[in-house]
């Protein structure tokens, strides 16, 4: 018999059915035993009856064990019917189990609100709670919608590589790998240098990149090794342009995930993203910093007023979204094309979200003797740039990209505490999987 | 004026119109500079005739320039199409140019058969060749094409890390990375544990995952890192099921870029692959050794080997592609799924395609008992695997899945003769983007 998926049991009301899945709640009632199976498409309640030959197995059956079951699929009386369940009007008759995995007692309670040592200690297992779950099932949808609204505004993917040559442009914050004939190697913090190349050729390219970051910080902000989303466009009179692609995909992103995964913002109890109507907000720093009446001479927003600023935009302007524009250029990354007009303001900018810079971007500098007095000018060698410095060189076109966190981004639209909450299997100072030797877990600062 | 894209001047026939892009060709002639402009959607030829007063910028521009032109469109007089070209029927009369940046000489003959280390020495010029160019724009086409057709299928994608612990499976062949506090930690050689743990929870998961060689191997196969597009399903019933779902996956890949890209294949040079109406022919890897008369007793093929049964499998079934099966377990990962029926023989399999192994794949063990078993067997300590068992240890469905590498698919499907023209920024013993200090390009063997 075919398997049928535990969403599609309404239609089959009166059939024998094969469902497989997991049980994710045993009840014994009397001389009957109920469950609740799950697969990936949903739940259902099944009951043994008495005198039901597969009861024998039911008996042995626990939680989380992985079953086979065979059975008919009922209509509920109507007094029992469950309003806004899945599934909340039928019930299935078990007639036979056979147990394709047991399962040990679960090492922590699951329906309990869980601390973050013991989520990530037990990722495999507390994956399987409903909360957990729809976080995951969201990223999906976030980094499809983005690379769909990518892909519909004329850009192309590359795989941007993991592993850079010895002289990047970090420094303490690269972690080093050990390479072959006793070379030493890094990890990219970023695909930056590598989008710039491609859109030398391609014009419009995007990648969704693992980066790493040997920084030292414990914040709820930060991990070691993130997934950064990152486009380029090339041919652009300035960084507005760059801002109105992102302002695209950030729409198209949040109206997929609102259409096809409402239930899980209800689930894991969030609000859906207040986008407005008009344009996002953009302010630019100083404009920002006179908003919070604080002071102006300050190069950058500190988290606080990033949520301030984030605060008015929604009170103000009914957006969950707001653009932070004309940072000091000094504060930026060297390949940031000053304002003219503005200098020492930079065409970089910010995407805040809900209180956090989820995005960073800019236009950069294309010409090829302005780049390298820039790193002459920050005590870099432009010899260590070489590669690099080709396509400029040999004719680079105005561009500009920027890019996005997606534990940031997926943190955020959840409105979840901790960037951990959203990284899979996230790493930090203390934690690869599992707490580090010589790691103190008392000490891990949240 | 707005941009006009370069493939859309054949509607503009007698309009005057901007475009931006590359010169990619510049001929004088009598009076007159003629050129050839390049966008990422195509090229057209331009003409400055004399008296026009974009003569004296155009006596400046050459070869590589990024340029903003603006023009007539001209059909071209019947004798002057030139048949089978994009935009071989009309003509461009430049009216103004404005040089947004200036291109050095190329340092390298654009238009030669170019040796492997010039290639990618200057990989940011080099790519802007037609065929470089459309190496890549035809693997961003296959990662979509594998993408959607797993979406279709029922499956999730999820971010794998590529920092893991440091008691991971592999050995020698593994990256060392100083991770915090005087620890190390080890690059990924495959998503394998993490997309086993996560097909506990979503049941059909993929990723595209970088994964990390440290072989010391300097073959036209080997890089050393690389992409990897890996899926795993649950509740199989055996690893057919995992072929079956490959098989639609390839064969909508192949439609895919067919429908799309078939000028990219003729551009390469390339004919399109060879897909059978009936399914991809399997072979257990004992018929495969008595079809081309090796020895039975050996428990793989060697290269030449999947070129003769490749040869063999397009001669006599009309497809580019077999299955090989039955390989002996203990050739096979920890966690390959033995056949009972025919042990000491796994349920793992290989796609080979055009002559080389793409994909590799199997039912894996899915009893906690079992696996710890195995694990031991191979030497190797369980405690190390314990956040992995976790998954097993609370209730595994049977499962498996497979993984393919993109470098290899894109050089097999272009019929490239190295790996490392189908990688963008390819790493090797040698070589991080430039030639490693203290190596010798003249040592490397391709």
């Amino acid at each position: 018999m075919e398997r049928t998926m535990i969403e599609g049991l309404g239609d089959r009301i009166g059939e024998t059915v094969r469902i497989s899945g997991w049980v994710d709640v045993r009840r014994d009632q009397g001389k009957m035993v109920f469950f609740d199976f799950r697969d990936r498409s949903g739940r259902v309640q099944g009951v043994c009856l008495p005198g039901s030959s597969a009861l024998e197995t039911a008996k042995e059956v626990g939680k989380e064990y992985v079953v086979r079951v065979e059975g008919v699929v009922h209509k509920r009386p109507e007094k029992n019917v469950q309003e806004g369940k899945q599934n909340g009007d039928i019930e299935l008759e078990v007639k036979s189990i056979d147990i394709l995995s047991r399962a040990a007692g679960m090492p922590f309670d699951t329906d309990a609100d869980l601390n973050l040592d013991t989520l990530l200690d037990y990722r495999p297992l507390t994956l399987r709670r409903p909360r957990e779950r729809a976080i995951f099932t969201l990223q999906a949808a976030l980094v499809q919608a983005y690379r769909n609204s990518l892909i519909r505004q004329g850009f192309m993917e590359f795989q941007a590589p993991a592993l850079v040559g010895s002289d990047a442009e970090g420094g303490a914050e690269v972690f080093r790998v050990d390479y072959f004939n006793e070379q030493t190697a890094n990890l990219a913090t970023s695909p930056q240098l590598y989008k710039q190349i491609m859109t030398g050729v391609y014009e419009r390219v995007f990648t969704i990149a693992r980066v790493f970051r040997a920084e030292k910080s414990a914040t709820t902000r930060h991990i070691s090794e993130l997934t950064q989303m990152d486009f380029e466009m090339a041919f652009i009179e300035d960084e507005q342009e760059v801002m109105f692609v992102l302002e695209e995909v950030m729409r198209d992103v949040v109206r997929d995930v609102q259409s096809k995964y409402a239930d899980l913002f209800a689930l894991v109890g969030t609000d859906l993203p207040l986008v407005p109507e008009a344009p996002f907000p953009i302010l630019t720093l100083r404009e920002a910093q006179e908003i919070l009446g604080v002071s102006t001479d300050d190069p950058d927003l500190e988290p606080a007023h990033e949520r301030g600023i984030c605060e008015w935009a929604q009170r103000e302007k009914g957006s969950d979204f707001v653009f932070i524009t004309r940072f000091p250029t000094h504060k930026r990354s060297f390949y940031t094309y000053e304002h003219a007009a503005e200098a020492p303001h930079s065409r970089g900018f910010d995407l805040l979200f809900r209180g956090l810079e989820i995005n960073s971007g800019a236009q950069r500098i294309h010409d090829y003797d302005v780049l390298v007095k820039r790193i002459e000018e920050r005590g870099m060698d432009p010899k260590n740039f070489a590669f690099y410095l080709q396509a400029f060189k040999y004719g680079m076109p105005p561009h500009g990209g920027c890019s996005t966190g997606l534990e940031r981004l997926t943190m955020k639209m959840l409105d979840l505490d901790n960037v951990k909450e959203a990284t899979l299997f996230p790493r930090d100072m203390n934690r690869i999987d599992v707490l580090l030797h010589g790691t103190d877990s008392g000490n891990i600062k949240e």
